[in-house]
């Protein structure tokens, strides 16, 4: 097998990864030239703008595309895959884009279900980090991957077996930023041990049972009683949400489960799924690239 | 006892209300000049600007306010009364102020309570409008004043003695305004048979116990799926919001409900308490005025 270029391309930011033709990673690239950033659909000249000089090198190398790019509002609108697929479904689902220069683009399509509660939800690049997390493997694996919409994934034997999203990472932001909340926090949350005690003391909330509508209005009652030092209410108000998300999507999983991202976000989850009792474990950060890797695979047998 | 002007002054609107000794309603008026609308702590100017015709025709009418006016941003800060008050203890916690003129105004408390969650909780004005739903009520009573923060307020033999306050119309604005949903949001929400129809079905959701992170992530996905109009899915967030406020409030309250406040949300309010197979009942808008002149008599007594 060729070699592969093999990019991560979502709303909001642009992965790419050059890998050989055993699937090594030989070299990664990041920035913030999401799909928003592509202006007039000029997503030929954003890839050259990312990648220009690996394409050159590489003239043999097949490109493979998961992530919003597959979108309405992105390249080309792949179709959603449904049911229960595993990789061989999900390959079938690819869709090509020619360049101008001959050359072929391949894009993962997302995957559609409909959730535990009856509704209908979708995802665009996390099927495919899911497939490489669970390549091979047997039995049943929960995947959650948090974020501005978080999923809580179930697979079994290799398949992709349902989800759900959790709007966390955005109600979060809009909350700090547009309601009265926002005039508290005056700190800038972080790291430190006082910041991860309040943090605590939000996902204890949440387990307690506080609903959230009435959790909000706490923070703010709370500070002005001066419970919560207001540097700190953006920290509880973390855990208050990350708490709510984890105790519903658990309601229905009581297994272990694999955590799917990096960063700061990915230890608050780790924490705040330990205080519901559960066993986080962190999956390797470029499952992107290893899943894409597994999909290009698959395109050659199957065409 | 002489007449007497009542004033309902919150965060955004100004309510004054002239009422005759003995108690009923000569003339209203109503304004946006809420606290946030006076500029370097000129109460008196305003209050002059908004009723000064009333003050100088009735030079010997007693003047009393309820709400944020007297908070911390308002004219001067009055403590919580807290524990189960009665119209008694409110009273007593009034406090005055003293215009130039040698006047005296009188301003309403707040109450504050633990709520049933442990958590610390306030309010500003409502007491007064609940002291004039209550009085001389014999046995338990459950109000609700939907809002920007909606309360559910317990009361026993014409004492408050809990309440519970809900984030929910300040987080349906700011989701509208400012989160990805609102990009779906074309139509105005409105009276109509459909737009009624999907707020029902929001509540039926919210009944179904579709956790809320995930809630409003499905207004997205189902809108994408066409499984609602664009046009209104206002309507439907709208329904998952406050389906989701009784839903938890009604956790520990199964009785009839009074409805406190006036326009389109009781009734949407009326709507969704009624999915829940509970009774609401709604109450005279002018309660604000009704406790105001309970509490002017008792000054009468009192000192």
């Amino acid at each position: 097998m060729a070699s592969l270029i093999a990019i991560d391309w979502g709303t909001t930011s642009f992965r790419a990864y050059r890998l050989s033709g055993q699937g090594e990673i030989i070299e990664k690239r990041q920035s913030a030239s999401g799909i928003l950033a592509v202006k007039d659909d000029r997503f030929a000249e954003m890839l050259v703008s990312q990648i220009g000089d690996w394409m050159e090198a590489e003239p043999d190398a097949r490109i493979v595309m998961s992530g919003m790019i597959g979108s309405r509002q992105g390249w080309r609108e792949i179709d959603y895959v449904t049911g229960q697929p595993g990789i061989g479904e999900i390959a079938a689902g690819m869709g090509r884009v020619a360049l101008a220069d001959g050359r072929t683009l391949w894009l993962a399509p997302g995957y559609s279900c409909r959730n535990g509660h009856g509704l209908p939800d979708v995802m665009r690049g996390e099927e495919t980090q899911i497939l490489g997390a669970c390549a091979g493997l047997r039995g049943e694996q929960t995947y959650c991957l948090p974020g501005t919409h978080s999923k809580w994934v179930s697979v079994a034997d290799s398949r992709l077996t349902g989800f759900t999203t959790f709007m966390t990472g955005e109600v979060f932001d809009v909350m700090c930023r547009h309601s009265i909340l926002g005039r508290l926090m005056t700190g800038a949350g972080g790291n430190g041990e006082e910041a991860q005690a309040w943090f605590d003391d939000g996902v204890q909330k949440a387990k307690a049972g506080i609903p959230l509508l009435s959790g909000f209005f706490g923070v703010r009652a709370r500070a002005l009683f001066a419970e919560i030092p207001e540097a700190y209410t953006k920290d509880y108000l973390s855990g208050l949400l990350i708490g709510h998300e984890i105790r519903d999507a658990r309601k229905d999983q009581k297994g272990d489960v694999t955590l799917i991202g990096s960063g700061h976000l990915i230890g608050l989850y780790g924490r705040a799924i330990a205080a519901f009792g559960g066993v986080a474990t962190l999956a390797n950060e470029d499952l992107a690239a290893v899943g894409l890797f597994q999909l290009a695979g698959q395109l050659d047998s199957n065409r």
